[in-house]
């Protein structure tokens, strides 16, 4: 893992981070100003779900402790977003030159967490298998808001044969930190969803005919958030780019 | 629930017993010569999903007080099947007339009791909602043989929309005793049901377009073993019309 996080530090993997250093919590980031941060903590608490918090950093600090000794969030994640009024301006993969003493940071807990548990488990996750970033949709299933944040839960998908999908139900289930149990599982369109060869983030998989589309809170909902709420400065990661901690996924798990 | 066992030893009750005596344990029934006793305890053992064992009795008892004080295999099932060589020859609503000191009876877990479990988390089941007995249909799973017993898991189907089925995955599998998850969630083609309205026992109920069909294994798999095994004699319950114990659901609840 230290490998991993020190060639994400100094450039060298820019890519998402689905099947890196599986044994270890991978988060969803967010930065901003001290000045929106007290609204979107109260829009995470309200949205547990899909932005379950693992780490919330002193304002102006780039480090978080909690997470790992050295962990600097202004160089360890592969690649960032950075958002002006709600409009993406630029993906860098370091943004030391752009922090400043009023940013704080919040980490969310993210699907790849479980995707260990259920791979151990001889479940197949097709965009492992493919080398793919997992496909995530905006669904039609709202957040609470709070302040300016709001907006559509974001979801992301595994096909499943049935049995593989209730197994999984019951393993995710143990990991309310990182989603939990699946939102939806069948239809897309009952959540709003028209095409899924047509993500909103990730790459598309294949769904066979005999599999059921399976559908869980997505950790990229706070993103979908900000483009509604236009802060007038924001970072986030690159969908499936995560910042990868020390802590290890089955610390997660209840049960 | 003592005033509902009476009525049945009365023969003023001979109808399915879903949505009776919600609080307390449902059993499916099987009744065999010693001869074919033991084959069927290691059918019964290989099968736990479909054929949970709550009590096995001595041979010739007809007692059960393993389930409760006064249970009379011989009067307390709301309505029998009788079986010669694996064809249905009679429905009695007692049995006292056709017990013979060889009997052995088994007591098999049923899904009633995890329904009460569903009802209390606000789950709508819409065979208790229409007062109809559940749907039941042969799978193309397989059961493991033992001796002459094997043939297909027979299950048991709830329709529900996709979040009330995630939340039913959840709280069946707190109940291993009575067949735990669900076998089978969606697509009944893949399972070998061909036709949802015409179940091979109980009755039909409407799937509706923004639910998915989930499918329980049955302790009514038995019955098509015993179709299959053609003991010389055998006796079960009828299907639905189950035998009520003293034991209460919530105790076969795991967390």
């Amino acid at each position: 893992m230290g490998e991993v996080r020190a060639q994400i530090r100094q450039g060298l993997w820019t890519a998402h981070t689905s099947g890196l250093a599986r044994d270890h919590v991978q988060g969803n980031v967010v930065i901003l100003p001290e000045a929106q941060a007290g609204d979107f903590l109260r829009f995470c608490q309200r949205n547990r779900k899909p932005c379950p918090l693992l780490a919330v950093s002193e304002p102006g600090q780039n480090m978080l402790p909690s997470l790992g000794q050295d962990i600097n969030i202004c160089t360890d994640v592969p690649r960032y977003r950075v958002w002006h009024r709600g409009e993406l301006v630029d993906e860098p993969t370091d943004i030391s030159a752009l922090w400043r003493d009023d940013l704080v940071s919040f980490v969310i807990g993210c699907s790849f967490s479980f995707e260990q548990a259920l791979l151990d488990d001889g479940l197949p996750l097709r965009h492992i298998e493919q080398g793919r970033n997992v496909a995530m949709y905006r669904s039609n299933l709202q957040t609470e808001a709070a302040g300016p944040f709001g907006g559509p839960v974001v979801v992301s998908m595994r096909p499943m044969r049935a049995a593989a999908a209730i197994r999984a139900i019951q393993i995710t289930s143990r990991f309310s930190e990182v989603h939990g149990a699946p939102l939806h599982i069948g239809d897309p369109s009952l959540i709003g969803i028209t095409d899924l060869s047509r993500p909103d983030y990730g790459d598309a998989v294949d769904v066979m005919p005999d599999e059921l589309p399976v559908f869980w809170a997505c950790g990229v909902t706070p993103q979908a958030a900000i483009q509604q709420a236009r802060p007038e400065f924001c970072i986030t990661h690159a969908p499936g780019a995560m910042l990868i901690t020390d802590l290890f996924n089955h610390q997660l798990a209840s049960f």
